[in-house]
């Protein structure tokens, strides 16, 4: 949880704590402009004066779920990396994070999804400073995957913004009743991204638009080029 | 355009269009819930009597700018696939077309990704039966892409939209000033969709969460395996 100016105080930490799910809950289900304080209140049953001791505004509440969320991330994420040099592995971890935050916190990953212009002023500035921090570590890791040669030449800025677009998405399909678990589909996603739906299986090579493909079976022959069915 | 109940008239379907593009731009700007048919008034200089002959609510703007998007890029695309049967080309295709769209529409794309929850009864009912059109129109592109053989085995659903994801996304962070043209991001992102980041240069192949990578230029011989550094 990020300081606050009472944080020396455990019992105010969980209660903030509690309030903002709730929060974030409420403002999931009716939009930011939508929920009221009152909202808040009714869902928490925490009186609206004992709500406005925790914060001053809704804004002061966006911005707290925002800062507690990404700071948890990006938290978790350098201890996750701290001890791991490999930048597959790295990027794997990167994605198993953001996803193992999001998936089992869906009403904030649709509020920082989808709220994410709301705030204003001096909340938005920290918010965007904290954002950007992670994105850095985001890109520092595909920087890595790249001198390390294991990368084909790509704008990096396109390539790790196509990661978070495939993981943000998310909390517009993803149902825990009919989707994998959240491990699986940060497998898959990791799997995407570094090697693609094809890899693993049949290498697909495409130049002037037509797709040549090489058969399984000879993949470790020279390479012989089967004119696309069309 | 899709048809309305006007839509004999040329005209008529001209000035809505119009209408739909300003609309657009301050629903992309306002959001939906914070803007007034008196702002889109101002916007396109169509007195709010005149803006009220061609749509009766802003329940009914919306739906018709979902509707305008979305019968373009359906029927764009299966124009655009109708004379192609190579599941690869395909694939670039869908997503060449989805993106070529959009980034000619940034206003439009916002509007459709963020403001999506917005539309309620017979509007939303129909705009869901379109989206539910395209989704199976990707989704059976996936599909014969894996019968193929050209693709390992995964979650079609997932990867489907985890290539929406990545399409979708875009909206929060394309800027035309410095980001790659739209062509060039179809490609980049059709080529992380089908090969990966990786695929192209080395090939990499992670097991039980350690990474063996192949060097480049023995990929034409029998593969060995380099312990990743960590």
């Amino acid at each position: 949880m990020p300081k606050t100016e009472h944080s020396h105080h455990p019992a105010f930490d969980r209660k903030l704590a509690l309030i903002l799910r709730y929060a974030a809950r409420v403002f999931s289900e009716k939009g930011f402009e939508g929920a009221s304080v009152r909202d808040i209140s009714r869902a928490s049953g925490v009186s609206l004066s004992g709500l406005y001791y925790y914060f001053e505004s809704k804004q002061k509440l966006l911005y707290l779920i925002q800062l507690y969320a990404f700071s948890n991330i990006v938290r978790r994420l350098e201890e996750r990396l701290a001890a791991v040099t490999d930048p597959v592995v790295r990027v794997r971890i990167l994605v198993r994070n953001h996803l193992d935050y999001f998936l089992h916190h869906p009403a904030e990953m649709k509020v920082l999804s989808h709220e994410a212009d709301e705030l204003e002023g001096r909340f938005r500035r920290e918010i965007a400073e904290i954002k950007k921090r992670y994105y850095s570590l985001a890109l520092g890791i595909f920087e890595d995957l790249r001198s390390s040669g294991a990368v084909r030449r790509m704008n990096p800025r396109v390539a790790v913004l196509s990661l978070f677009g495939m993981m943000n998405w998310i909390y517009t399909w993803y149902n825990p009743k009919v989707d994998p678990s959240p491990e699986a589909i940060a497998d898959t996603m990791a799997g995407i991204f570094l090697e693609g739906v094809a890899n693993g299986h049949r290498p697909l090579r495409v130049s002037n638009g037509r797709a040549n493909r090489v058969a399984h079976s000879t993949r470790r022959e020279p390479e012989f080029a089967v004119r696309a069915a069309s």
